[in-house]
């Protein structure tokens, strides 16, 4: 961590002089004061990619929901709740040479939470209305000045993984999808490990199960190919 | 922390020999492999109750969902997620003398949850049904035969603490009930300070503003007070 913020203030690296943002961890959407929608990111894998993107000299934007694990030193960190507040930190932190949208984003929050605790009534449970949050990775991966030269999502399916992603790529427009099953068999939720399958322009290329670490420094470096080629 | 453990070695204090249950921390409801719903409770308060009673000499078993503190040592643990595992556990523990019920319930869980992650359909949000939780606190309260000899709930409001509490009381049939206010404003959910009203049959009594361990403590002595005078 330290070798990795010295070489960072060294200026070394592939990607020094280059801005890189990284989002991680769930989003929680509050349903009342006391309540809330979330879901089972606990923000490792993001926070593995956004320092080792450090470590090769990115500057580093992590944008980060309420995760179970510390965010990264030796960069700017924005702490979020809500997909809505992701949104517009992620509007704050453009332009950017690379994207890489690693949260967990909630889909939808509730239309109207409410600032009291809802109470059981004698119809049950009150009705939620949902609304549709903002997707960040299309708008990003859409934006028709400044987009990113690189944008990467993540996609955690539970089944045909790579069906799911390769759509999931032309229906975001992002450049790469970093796809893994977390399917609760596998223990990659919540895990140290993971094992995914990076879908491009060029297929479906599926990496060996290895540390998110390794992961993160895989990717790291695939990034720094794709800026700098 | 140690000290506590050997005392309760010893077999001193004025619970020695009596078995106490606390419930504490929050629900998490899966709506699918990825998704939950969940509440603030953080468990701090629970926790502290849970060796508040181990301090004078109870047995406690201590029953928790997925709260943001670590469990107390020197007791019997028992880790579950969801409302109905709470309640499984709470009827594995009895009987007991006393039983507390300080987590936060979720009241409703996701009547089908699904074993693969719902996706965003045209249509939008996928239709959530809602089936009402097990009421534990009710249930244990209106026990023919077996009931604790005291049974303390806890009420956290945002609005009309002590009317909505005492109204809680009647409605579950417990001895007495923790009411708090919970309002973001007050900072008492997640913080380390607590001002609760103890509403029993001799009304609402409201303590101070103080720490979570000295709301423990009192609440403590007067539940070692109602059980052996």
């Amino acid at each position: 961590e330290i070798v990795a913020a010295i070489e960072v203030e060294l200026g070394q690296g592939p990607l020094s002089g280059r801005r890189v943002l990284v989002t991680s961890g769930p989003t929680h959407e509050p349903i009342d004061p006391v309540r809330y929608i979330a879901n089972r990111s606990s923000g490792a894998q993001g926070t593995a990619v956004a320092r080792a993107l450090a470590a090769l000299g990115a500057e580093v934007i992590f944008v980060t929901g309420p995760a179970d694990v510390p965010p990264p030193l030796g960069m700017q960190v924005v702490k979020v709740e809500t997909a809505q507040q992701m949104s517009d930190a992620v509007d704050a932190a453009l332009p950017v040479d690379a994207g890489v949208f690693a949260a967990a984003v909630a889909d939808w929050r509730v239309a109207r939470a409410s600032d009291k605790k809802l109470k059981k009534s004698r119809d049950g449970m009150p009705a939620l209305e949902f609304a549709e949050n903002p997707d960040i990775l299309k708008r990003v991966s859409h934006m028709e000045t400044g987009r990113p030269a690189l944008v990467v999502g993540f996609a955690a399916e539970t089944d045909n993984v790579v069906e799911h992603a390769t759509a999931k790529r032309g229906r975001k427009g992002c450049d790469w999808i970093v796809a893994n099953d977390v399917s609760p068999a596998t223990g990659i939720m919540g895990g140290s490990e993971n094992a995914v399958i990076l879908i491009s322009d060029s297929g479906a290329e599926e990496w060996p199960r290895m540390g998110k670490d390794a992961v993160a420094e895989r990717l790291a470096a695939r990034i720094a190919d794709a800026l700098t080629s």
